[in-house]
């Protein structure tokens, strides 16, 4: 295996498979990037429990600019391996195998020898079943997993909660996340696909898939396997592993009727938040209080310690009956966060009843529900 | 008390301060900072064990813009403060002190009501003698810091040598820092200064300090006071403990005959020391290996478990016997950092002398030694 390239497309390459290794593995080769030359380009892998990434630089890539001398397999440290082609001091560089799993990589005058390990030992990947296959543009899956990925459950006591709930179902794609204090639900219609299926994905996995796409604009083809779900561009394979178990029930979650609706500009609404956040994060409770009336919408928030804070907010139109409402700010801010800015419309029952969290204009295949915490 | 005043000019005050509030001191006034309004300005106040800074923003301050509606003086909790400060909605905000050492923040429609402290309780910094003070550019501080900080020690077993050594006599300034394994020595000849002092100044003192200064031109009034030292700027006030104890006499430590010299580029040696560190970080010994000869300059580095690295260096000039030596590449990546890009020599006695580093180009003031590994 000899193989002369440039190195900012290779360096590019590791930095996505290295999103995949973990320093944390017990099964020591999981530490390594596994390079695979044939005379098509190059392969990079990496692996650990959770997602495998598998990237591909072809041999006629312009920016790689490589020669390919000879073709072979080899497992090297990614820690090291990394840190070792950032500081090279040439805008090339060649990697040469040569006996005993030992790689030379040669960049200028800098010669580093460093041991391998045999590839044959690297756990294989997923066999893919193109069968159960559907295409996204990356743009689409990304505004997908940003606006739910927010909402999954930190807490490993309830591992499915850690996940994000994927159905595909009459062309319906609906992806719901929720840790059962908030929930968050996007649906996507999509142009007659005929596949069905019904997944959990880590919530982890979906955040490090989202920061991998190198193009907004590229197709995103998702297969799913037995207790795998693959996401195949052009240049990238990204596995990850599925949730077990069932996901509850949370279409009958969301409520349909409502007492009070105000109109937001989500900017305003979250500046002035974060400002109330301030003091009820050293409160016992982390909570803030929301008064409407028709005269005035008002935010406190208050730390025995330290002080209290109050603001009149800026609001686009409301209606309905008042209501004094109070919430955890942290959970409203990450709400307000997966908006942009846009302007929303918030529709309350009762202050002991779930609110809900909508654009206002149009799109109602975006839903959010955050459940207020009871006072006296 | 009650002020209005730009919320980015009394921002930049607040971080300025901010460096001397410690959240771990034992004295829970020192955890606030001191807010001072008198008819000609604001004062602000920092303090923590080994340093204290004031500021003073002038009535008269064109960006400040400040209105003084009466006078006064509070002590706030630093943390919240600049929390709140910075999330403020407008460009301007309103302090007002009110009854039971109640602070009310305003800007736009938020109303903060805080809890101070009496400014009365908070401890009085020392008076300053303006005998023994003379002056230098913040800019020619600077440097002198960034030239000799880094070698202080951080071992607190020898508490003497985590500070700067700073002596002035005949109007001649000498700093030195060394942690015994290294040392760094800078002179600045100064016009007629009859003072004389001999005081060691903590590292960590002296790097708040030069990340203080608003204008690299500005002039510093440095006094000196029984076990304080004073850094004054037309806005800042900036104090410092001094170390107690004798310095050890290092003159005496700088070699004066050479067996080799040779010349380096700053960042050409930097990035090849920095490649060779790579390796030598994993080893049990975190040294690299330098070999000049008449026909090669070649810097070896390795790990048994990872690999080796061997490269042929770009020099200037070389001269005198050939060497092979080895050093902690970590303190020789500190010193070649704190040249700058500029080209320098390197003069050798033996593989177990101490060796020096200078500017190749006239500036002999400037001076550092690197203690060598002994291998065999």
């Amino acid at each position: 295996m000899k193989v002369t390239l440039n190195r900012s497309a290779f360096l590019e390459e590791l930095a996505t498979v290295q999103r995949a290794i973990s320093g944390k593995t017990t099964i020591p080769i999981l530490t390594g990037v596994k390079l695979t030359i044939t005379e098509s380009g190059l392969t990079l892998t990496g692996s650990n429990a959770d997602i495998s990434i598998e990237t591909f630089l072809n041999v006629n890539n312009e920016k790689a600019n490589m020669l390919i001398e000879s073709t072979g397999s080899i497992v090297i440290q990614a820690r090291f391996f990394n840190e070792i082609i950032k500081k090279l001091p040439e805008q090339t560089l060649t990697l040469e195998l040569i006996e005993n799993n030992q790689v030379i990589i040669t960049s200028g005058k800098a010669l580093f020898n460093v041991n391998g390990l045999n590839a044959e030992s690297y756990p294989q990947l997923p066999i893919v079943d193109d069968k159960t296959s559907f295409k996204l543009p990356a743009r689409v899956l990304n505004k997908l997993i940003s606006e739910t990925v927010f909402a999954v459950s930190s807490q490993e006591s309830k591992p499915i909660l850690t996940g994000v709930h994927l159905t595909l179902n009459n062309s319906q794609l609906l992806a719901v996340a929720t840790d059962s204090h908030r929930l968050s639900q996007r649906k996507i219609e999509l142009d007659n696909v005929n596949q069905v299926f019904d997944v959990v994905i880590p919530g982890k996995s979906l955040l490090e898939l989202s920061r991998s796409f190198k193009d907004e604009e590229e197709l995103v083809d998702i297969s799913i396997m037995d207790n795998q779900i693959l996401f195949r561009t052009e240049t990238m394979n990204f596995y990850s592993r599925l949730l077990e178990g069932n996901y509850p029930d949370t279409n009958r979650l969301i409520p349909t009727s409502f007492n009070t609706e105000i109109n937001f500009n989500v900017s305003n609404l979250l500046s002035a938040i974060d400002r109330a956040s301030l003091l009820s994060h050293e409160g016992r409770n982390n909570i803030v209080k929301l008064s409407i009336d028709s005269e005035n919408v008002t935010i406190y928030g208050n730390s025995p310690e330290i002080g209290n804070v109050e603001e009149k907010l800026s609001y686009l139109e409301v209606e309905g009956e008042p209501i004094v409402i109070s919430f955890n700010p942290d959970y409203m801010k990450a709400s307000l966060k997966s908006f942009g800015d846009i302007d929303i419309t918030i529709r309350f029952i009762s202050p002991i009843r779930p609110f809900t969290l909508q654009p206002k204009d149009g799109d109602i295949e975006f839903i959010q529900l955050i459940t207020p915490v009871r006072t006296n």
